[in-house]
């Protein structure tokens, strides 16, 4: 029992009063309790490997901005490592894996499904304090990286600006490719599982790196293992956030998910005619919105969710950038709280 | 008079025997003599503002590839030098502004069309020199940045995962973003004009960041501008590609030019929809697919080709990465060389 279901009930495609609204990275830099956290810390894995502060840094928005929805702090570079490739998260520089998938003999030696999930016990732990803590105040999203995004980083070793090699992979070693991605795929729905089974009420599935392939290879190196852990994770509602993956659309609107997250390039009513009628849409105002006045916020979040008409999550584009201020950010979040589709 | 003028009969929107083909980047890193051009110079910019030089990296890939037409060697910064803000190039961290754009007395201070367009004779000289040199053999490209890509760099200061200094920019003071843009605007007209009088036959835009910008700040922030160079440059063909903007196609190809640049996002019958049936397309081919054995760069040519069906210039979706190899770049030309539109 939620007092605030918000969330779920748009999601089990009941009409609702407002859309519900959270923020991608809403549990992150943008609070000073959370920049006080981490400076506590020795680094941001000992922040997400550590139950109870995973779980602090989870509730922090839910407090501080009043959101629809709680998502579990934590990075989906977690999977990569409980099969066995470890990472580092270098400060400014972002992820980085000292040794990195190049062959078969790499793929074969990794840990996968059950056997990986199950090393991630911290994860779970975190989701069932935050459970604990939020005392049904609002829905806990629990989320993983899409395995096209996952092995992205795993051969490239970290971001990159095209990720070529991890690209290369994919055209030089397709079968490879393949035998990685159904091993991160049954870690993946391994993973989502035990999350749900620990508290997670939605869970969302980022495929971050969804707008550097070409559709072809869209079509075979990451929709195939979307729709099988849409197939296989069944007991939450799924919400598919392929960035930049405006030419998967109507695809990936076909698989057995509930939402379909839109970057700020996809326009409302287009995002729809990919959709179709069913679908919840998620997003999607551009982040650098927020570092507008309020009048313009205002302005530009009333239009979105005119746009949108309903079946909408209230959110960003991608995930909210560290230095928006803070009261524009909660500004965004009352300007969707205050708003009303009474008048239909 | 040329030997070999298929880029031109193309962009006249003649029935031609088989696509013209070049690569964007063609000049640079890829070739070994490039290679050892650079490593005699102190940096980049020595060899972008002699015209000698310049012009010999700009032949190189002509010797070397075969392909239909010369780009000339330079780079699309050299504008906002040219209004008065210098730039450094960093090895492997690319452009970088000492100083950048903040407010609108920074935009004042800047100079504008011809007076700025003034100062870039060593580039007009390149052309001329290279004209020369080519005698005949095939067209030269002269190219610019797009006003708002050329915005982003001199807000941001460098290159950005999200340029959100720039949107920012573009969010809080958007008049003083219209007076930057219409100044660089009239210096990219000046250019261009100029760089067709010193021997340029086509001419390409660049929006490299177009696809970071929503629909609706690309509609304001960029079109109007594009549109405003379309109609006052108006002596050779004009190329637009707006990398990633695939959201502004069907508003670009309304504007006064001759060809579309396409990115590997877009699929070739998704983009002649959005086109049109009039427009030339130019690309598309995913620049990682060069890394593939030559079995696979075939097929994928090859069906690109045939999936364009004409009105098409070949090319990659993007300049061609600095380790591909010159040989797969080598048999990508041949590929298109040796095909045939005959059969129809």
């Amino acid at each position: 029992m939620f007092s605030n279901d918000i969330l779920l009930r748009t999601l089990r495609g009941e009409a609702v009063e407002r859309p519900p609204v959270w923020l991608m990275r809403q549990a992150g830099r943008i609070l000073p309790q959370y920049r006080q956290l981490r400076n506590s810390l020795t680094g941001f894995k000992e922040l997400a490997t550590r139950p109870e502060l995973a779980a602090e840094a989870t509730l922090q928005p839910v407090d501080a901005l009043g959101v629809d929805a709680a998502i579990i702090f934590s990075d989906i570079l977690v999977i990569p490592e409980a099969m066995g490739l470890t990472y580092e998260m270098e400060e400014k520089k972002g992820p980085f894996f000292p040794k990195t998938i190049e062959n078969e003999a790499d793929v074969r030696s990794l840990a996968e499904g059950e056997t990986a999930a199950g090393r991630l016990g911290y994860v779970y732990e975190s989701l069932r304090l935050t459970k604990k803590a939020l005392h049904g105040r609002v829905p806990l999203i629990g989320f993983s990286g899409a395995p096209w995004t996952l092995l992205a980083y795993m051969v490239e070793g970290g971001g990159s600006k095209t990720f070529s090699k991890a690209k290369k992979f994919l055209y030089t070693q397709p079968q490879t490719a393949h035998l990685l991605l159904e091993k991160i795929t049954s870690t993946v729905i391994a993973y989502l599982n035990q999350k749900i089974s620990a508290g997670a009420d939605v869970v969302q599935v980022f495929d971050s790196w969804a707008g550097i392939l070409s559709p072809a290879q869209y079509r075979e190196f990451s929709l195939p293992y979307l729709r099988r852990i849409c197939n296989e994770v069944t007991t939450a509602p799924k919400i598919i956030f392929a960035k930049d993956g405006w030419f998967a659309l109507e695809e990936i609107a076909r698989l057995d998910c509930q939402a379909l997250g839109l970057d700020w390039t996809v326009e409302p009513a287009q995002g729809r005619s990919w959709a179709g009628p069913q679908k919840v849409l998620q997003g999607n105002l551009d982040p650098c919105v927020l570092y507008a006045p309020t009048s313009v916020i205002r302005q530009k979040t009333l239009q979105m969710l005119a746009d949108f008409k309903g079946k909408h999550i209230a959110n960003l584009g991608h995930g909210v950038y560290p230095d928006t201020p803070l009261d524009h950010i909660k500004y965004f979040v009352e300007t969707v709280q205050g708003f009303s589709y009474g008048g239909r």
